[in-house]
């Protein structure tokens, strides 16, 4: 086979000793020598493997604590020596320098130590000199030595050995590049740590890497490029799994994520419909059928081409449901078998199991904006709304159910655009004001936007009679809630906060309008 | 003075020779031993410093084109022993090895090497094995060691030897910080370019990392925390100079990132306001005065505790018109000496200088969405609209005035969310509807906001008499352009792409309605 590397010696010296007799003891049954440093060499003495001690290369002991002991010219050259170089092989010939054509070696754990220990000396003892040298050496020279980091890469070299006598290039490849991503990784941890412990100044560095799942066909438009990354290097995990259709694009995944941190939010059955990463349809309900129906009947004419999410299994009743509208993406907890067969009969359909919608709640990225040269990053919005964090500033007291709703239109409003209204009945959205540069502007388009609601009892231009009405911000003016009184809204929940708030009271309480403050603003841009 | 260390003696390897004779020669005249490597010793010894070559210290060949050559434990461990460790000191001095306090190393050019050259032998021979083993050895022992890998920080160890007659502890951990920085980056970019150059697979990763420039009061919301970083890592240069009032929120900051967006598609003077991060009145004209007072009078009421960008010198007269109207924001190209005093009578109101406005159009960032355990990339839209890529698709042309306005509104509608429709006249906005579910909503609130518009000419009910309209997408129906044509608008600006465009050509062919094709989506979400 070409460029296959025959593996004559090895070097081990490992922190985690996980598997290494296993190894060792494979590579001396395959004649291969095993040269090994300190506590490596004492496990692999005691487990009968047959290796030899460091010391006997370099002629030289290992000193200060061990944090020299592998740095040798010795070592170096037969790491290093390129094996189609004609006067490298003279050279360590003349120097009595064996070549080393296996480097095996873990680090000294410095990322476990520093989230042990608080003490400076320690994680400092735990920064690992000699092993980073010997990797980097060893991966810039992958042609003449393979490079072991990771102990799950053992079976790996064994099967090429016992298949080939040999590594081969495409492993060797493989291992050069995972060599240098932990030193880089390693080195990362480490200068955080610093920046963190060493300096007087508050000025850290900001990182985010990923591994890529995919390539995106597009990003927001067909002239954008764009891919999705699992924010874990060692990883390419997705948050979903398809069951049907085509590729998810960019809009897809980002009205995902609306769809799903507003589901997220919800415990009974609820179902939500994005639309440009903007809900137009919620509800929560005894069940899942019911609450699709309601959220698809608040505003039939948005959901055209949207994106349903579902908290709940779909079983073959809803399916069909779901299967004669025109709809983008269906994803929810999970699909029976037969929901997925009527699903498979629409190609285009892009059906995806969430894996844990748990995690749109718990795991809470930083978000990152782009300007010019420089970004800025802040943490989600982790608030979640409860009876137990609202005040009720009116005269009038919500009802129970009042309070139901009012929770309910908050939870929505939290992922609607700034700046944000959502009227609500019945746990259902009646309108919703998105994304308008004054805050009357959102009251009046999301009455204007109540007209289409179906199913909800009180009749054509009755709906919004007895609706609650949630603000992402306090109002700055009373006009909003004059527009509210006269439309027959009885309640509202809104941040408070203004210097006005006095005033939007003393206007509620004349309306015999009930008022709740979360005193937790929602703003989402 | 206290954790000072004394500097007897040095090690200096560097790829980099620039102002090394002056960093040697001033060492050697403070008494310091220099030790040094091939080129740069050779480079002392010419310019007549005293140095000694680092073979007299290892007793050991340089070998293997210089792959070897520092890397022995005679150097290692007199990098690494621990001044204040009684058995290091033992030891070193048994082996006959002098201990080294600073170390002066940079690294071979591989990241200068992978621009120039594709030839992979060259790019991997200037990977630095034995520059990064001393560097991150010295940094670890920063307690006795001082590590200097940047050029520019010559001058300070050297003020510091000259000053105190050695090297304070505080500088040692600042230059122990910058060399993990260094060997980090280093390492990141010889991991791209493996994975770019030895993977078969097309998983590449993806980095984003910057240095903190400011923490902010608080992110999106007060209860959650934001940064803004430079996306350098040796840098924490910004985009802007504050000239008057409070630090920038994250939410200013947001709407800068619109405004200037926006304001960059500009050549003649153009004035942008900006509420929650969409554009609320923009206008361009003659001079910067009258551009200000369109994009107002367009929408006054938004305009209430907005951002202002402008893309000229402000200038006294002007200063006083913004003055009197309360605005959080005012960013524009520079300011008068004049206009800032004015400015400054009022302590809160935010005057800030950008000090490129060109790179908002050249310097396009990935922008990152986080989404659970994954995030999304994707390039910024680059696409500028001119005359030269539209196409009229309807029988009745355009006048040279609407192809003005059109692509003015075309400007516009591509900061504005989706879906966004934009309606002008006069190269002013006089509707915006943004962020709503349906484009028909957008297209009906755009004209109910048209209602608020001054200035403009054609007086009440009339304003949309003879207007454009900018759609950021196709018209999946022909309900919008009736409205238009209703209202009066006499052209319209979109991408096409529509299966339904057909139909939509013959709506506004029947309306006699100047209908262009841009054939590029502006989606912004």
């Amino acid at each position: 086979m070409q460029d296959l590397l025959n593996i004559k010696r090895s070097l081990i010296s490992v922190s985690d000793k996980k598997n290494i007799v296993k190894l060792a003891s494979a590579l001396t049954k395959a004649d291969i020598e095993v040269i090994s440093t300190g506590n490596t060499y004492n496990k692999l003495i005691e487990s009968k493997v047959k290796a030899k001690k460091i010391e006997e290369i370099t002629n030289f002991p290992e000193i200060l604590n061990g944090r020299v002991k592998t740095l040798h010219p010795n070592i170096f050259a037969g790491i290093l020596a390129d094996l189609k170089n004609k006067d490298h092989i003279s050279q360590i010939r003349k120097l009595n320098i064996s070549k080393i054509q296996l480097l095996v070696v873990n680090l000294y754990p410095f990322e476990k130590t520093i989230k042990e220990t608080n003490l400076i000396d320690k994680c400092i003892e735990n920064i690992d000199v000699g092993g980073p040298s010997l990797i980097r050496a060893a991966a810039k020279n992958y042609l003449s030595t393979a490079v072991v980091v990771d102990i799950k890469d053992y079976e790996k070299v064994l099967k090429d050995i016992k298949k080939y006598n040999g590594i081969t290039l495409e492993l060797r490849k493989y291992l050069a590049i995972k060599a240098f991503k932990r030193t880089m990784e390693y080195d990362a941890e480490i200068f955080r740590w610093y920046e963190k412990n060493l300096s007087s100044k508050n000025n850290r560095s900001f990182f985010l890497s990923g591994s890529k799942i995919d390539s995106l066909r597009y990003g927001e438009n067909p002239h954008q490029k764009a891919e999705i990354y699992s924010n874990d290097l060692n990883s390419t995990d997705n948050f979903y799994e398809q069951l049907n259709g085509k590729q998810l694009s960019y809009n897809n995944l980002n009205d995902l994520n609306t769809a799903l941190s507003l589901l997220a939010e919800f415990k009974e059955p609820a179902s939500v419909i994005i639309k440009h990463a903007i809900p137009c349809g919620v509800a929560e309900s005894r069940n899942i059928d019911s609450s699709w129906r309601k959220s698809f009947l608040a505003d039939s004419l948005s959901a055209f081409g949207g994106v349903v999410a579902l908290n709940r299994k779909v079983e073959k009743k809803l399916a069909m449901e779901l299967s004669k509208i025109f709809l983008e993406v269906i994803v929810a907890k999970d699909f029976s078998k037969e929901a997925i067969e009527i699903f498979q009969k629409k190609h285009n359909l892009r059906v995806i199991k969430v894996k844990s919608l748990n995690r749109f709640k718990t795991s809470k990225p930083k978000q990152v904006i782009s300007i010019a040269n420089t970004f800025l990053v802040q943490d989600s919005d982790n608030f979640s709304i409860s009876k137990k964090n609202i005040k009720v500033v009116s005269n009038k007291k919500p009802t129970k159910n009042q309070i139901d709703d009012l929770i309910f239109a908050n939870k929505v409003v939290k992922h609607v655009r700034s700046n944000a209204i959502v009227i609500a009945k019945n746990k259902t959205t009646i309108g919703i004001g998105s994304g308008n540069t004054s805050r009357v502007d959102s009251v009046n388009f999301a009455m204007e936007k109540s007209k289409r609601v179906k199913l909800i009892r009180g009749g054509k231009g009755k709906v919004l009679n007895g609706s609650v009405m949630a603000s992402d911000a306090f109002f700055p003016f009373t006009d909003s809630i004059k527009l509210a009184s006269k439309a027959g809204i009885k309640s509202i929940i809104q941040p408070g906060g203004s210097i006005k708030d006095k005033y939007i009271i003393d206007e509620v309480n004349k309306s015999n309008i009930a008022m709740i403050f979360t005193n937790k603003r929602c703003f989402s841009h």
